[in-house]
């Protein structure tokens, strides 16, 4: 029943907490030393340990190794645009629906953070299809799919999807650009029956372009939501919510395909 | 780049919504006709027809066939004990950091709402190890699991976990009992180092209490949050929150496993 | 040091809250029998007893008397319109920095939930102008202001605002109607320089409007806001939110007249 | 139907707004001149300008000279305490039913925010009790109470509570004291039959404690209540929530006095 023990190897990413709280994602690389305002860490020390454990800084500071996961991912992801927050990201997955084998189709790539998480849900059985017209993103994007180990279960396409997408039947699409409600058509004509199509816009009235257009299509089950997260101090004896939180990230749009 | 169009066929399950608004999960069976209170629906006519389209009920109202997800099998699963939310279980999987190949421990079972996500998650190459002490739960939740499709993901142990867990090095483990400060040592033990606990706890003296005994404990990046998810009537004319929403169903607490 | 202590008295209004949690504002009258699910209340029993004191119903049951205040008054008072809830209504008497003296308009007036707060805080010194363009609701408005004791500080006028108000150099204003962003020229005009406006609407469109007028007007400081508020179980042992809570009234609008 | 136009003079409190937001609360003195980033303004030049009404700074840029409310006072007031927030000041003068007349027990008096509020609602006919048992504050909350012209509506009394109040009957009381299940048998003594208590306490485990006071004495209507206000980007086009908000000031703890 027990599990394979896997120490820490050269080359490995892994995920250093410093007593004070401080956190980096780095690649363990056993010419290099990290430095931090706790001391330096000889990056050589790292080989051989067990995930959990600690080395020492040179200031003789404990420095934990952790491993990282798609949360430490993303918030230490290199990037260039905006991003999808777990907060919502956890829940889009859910309505996409998003499981082994599926085919999905992710628009705009930006710097990868939606897809890389798509990309692992549909796994090695699957496919993600990221679109991003924009060319200049492109290689960070690719870095840190890279980086995470998803990269041959998505094929990019930098093109403009104005003109629709090459896929049929796709099982869902997460559709994150400036104007959606130009693209519903489009997306429409890719996704399967009954697929799933989840949308991100941060403002109101984009919003209400977007419903306005997803009226006059045949789509099903229509919703927006949003979510709050609030953290509390994890302390027992002055449990209570930090003093400020994310007031506001996005709107999601949720809807199914269907034929009139 | 087309994906393969699959017609409804005898024994499927699918999500049958009527013009009105109101749903249900099924399965295709040809011989049974279903009621609703806008008409009989005889089921033989669903097979061959495509996912999305939509059959007359004896009304002449139109009932729309779709594939159930993750999210409606949840909301319309036979259960017999509280289940943790989607809005929860989204943000839960994402810290547990749930991927094809895990090991994760679920305790308890209850009726297998979060049972069923891990062990899709983890795949067929990983497995779930579910603890469930009340054996009263246990058809309940095997049936929910079989109907899934995800039974085979998961190994179900009828006993109490006092006395600690058969499994070690475990990548992740979900907790979910009414006393879970009497189990944290016992997690720490099948946790791998770096694993990640999740522990959900609708009180703010449980929260406290766990707390408490976390901080006893060689753990890291203990962190506690609630959601708030709120959704917004689907109409641009008129676009507002409506009136009423979830307030509270569990406060959610993270942290990692280390060594001291 | 001591106060006076005031038995109740024949035609005083009280709020009776049984042991169950259900609670009657009424007005004592030594003649009549209140009837509840526990039990009769014959009222004269009421008179000479102590505010905070409990009488027995015909079931034996507790009734305890107390004396209703603006919020009991809201919350039981005859209504045919929408109101402004307590959770908005005591930070819109701040934004408008309400207190004794001013002269305040109030636009619509609906049922008086507002105005009512309106002239509480203006005092007998201050006035508030409510205008009510449907006629239909005056006359449950006047009895809520009586009923309050605040109708003198009232003057009520029927008709609609689209030509203004008859009133200059108001301190303050609030504008609830359908379409506020026809009236907002009218309010400038009424008010003093650095006069306060507040506006309520809830939907988004509503106020994407009123704002789009409100930056061609020379108002200063405009904002907008939410509020939530969430109730908690008063159980020590089990101190959590309540399982639902309100999820939207109103967004509130506020801003101050300037000269450009 | 005008009111009275009152020019800016000497020795006025005024609020300063300047073109890029930024804003002020200062006295008008006619020797005295003013320095900002976008310039000095010499306040002689305020001397009989109407409130709402421009100055230029000595770079050319709009000043706006607006009247101090009570939202401006409480956020620029001097303090050496953490004091209670609009957002929720508001919702407690309601639920304490602070109104004109009333005699209101306010404790702990801290920089004098809750106290200076209530001084308002009661207004000359009523009387605000302020406890603190910290003489070192009182200077700076006196000095806050002159200020805004309510300080003969307050009695000071600089001693501790432990041996309860010398008032009685009064109508409301407020509790704001790290431990304040310690005062609450002396706040029901000091209470009239039916009178209003309001207790804010920052933790879960401080509410807690109150709870399990509160329902060992007489007191009815026990409710628990935490606000959350989230502001919204003032512009049409982009009409969202700002990006962050507050999200916890402290819980609100509301109860009625009564006899068993």
């Amino acid at each position: 029943m027990g599990g394979i023990l896997m120490p820490i190897r050269d080359g490995d990413r892994i995920y250093v907490c410093l007593e004070d709280g401080k956190e980096y994602l780095l690649r363990v690389d056993r010419e290099r030393v990290f430095s931090t305002h706790l001391g330096n860490i000889p990056l050589y020390d790292c080989i051989g340990k067990e995930f959990g454990a600690w080395i020492s800084t040179s200031q003789g500071k404990k420095a934990y190794l952790l491993q990282p996961g798609i949360v430490e991912n993303i918030f230490h992801m290199k990037r260039r645009t905006q991003i999808v927050y777990p907060k919502d990201l956890g829940y889009i997955l859910l309505f996409l629906d998003a499981k082994a084998g599926d085919r999905i189709i992710d628009v705009g790539l930006g710097s990868g953070a939606m897809c890389g998480a798509l990309a692992r849900a549909v796994g090695k059985e699957g496919k993600v299809y990221a679109y991003e017209r924009r060319e200049e993103f492109v290689p960070v994007a690719v870095a840190n799919l890279t980086e995470w180990g998803v990269v041959d279960q998505v094929v990019i396409k930098c093109w403009d999807i104005e003109h629709g997408f090459e896929e049929r039947e796709v099982d869902a699409l997460f559709l994150d650009v400036p104007q959606p409600w130009d693209y519903l058509k489009q997306c429409w004509e890719a996704l399967k029956g009954g697929g799933r199509i989840a949308i991100v816009s941060p403002t109101a009235s984009q919003v209400m372009e977007v419903l306005r257009e997803l009226h006059t299509l045949p789509f099903l089950q229509i919703s927006v939501w949003e979510s709050l997260f609030r953290e509390y101090k994890p302390n027992p004896a002055t449990f209570r919510p930090f003093d400020r939180m994310v007031a506001h990230t996005t709107y999601m749009i949720f809807a199914r395909k269907i034929f009139r």
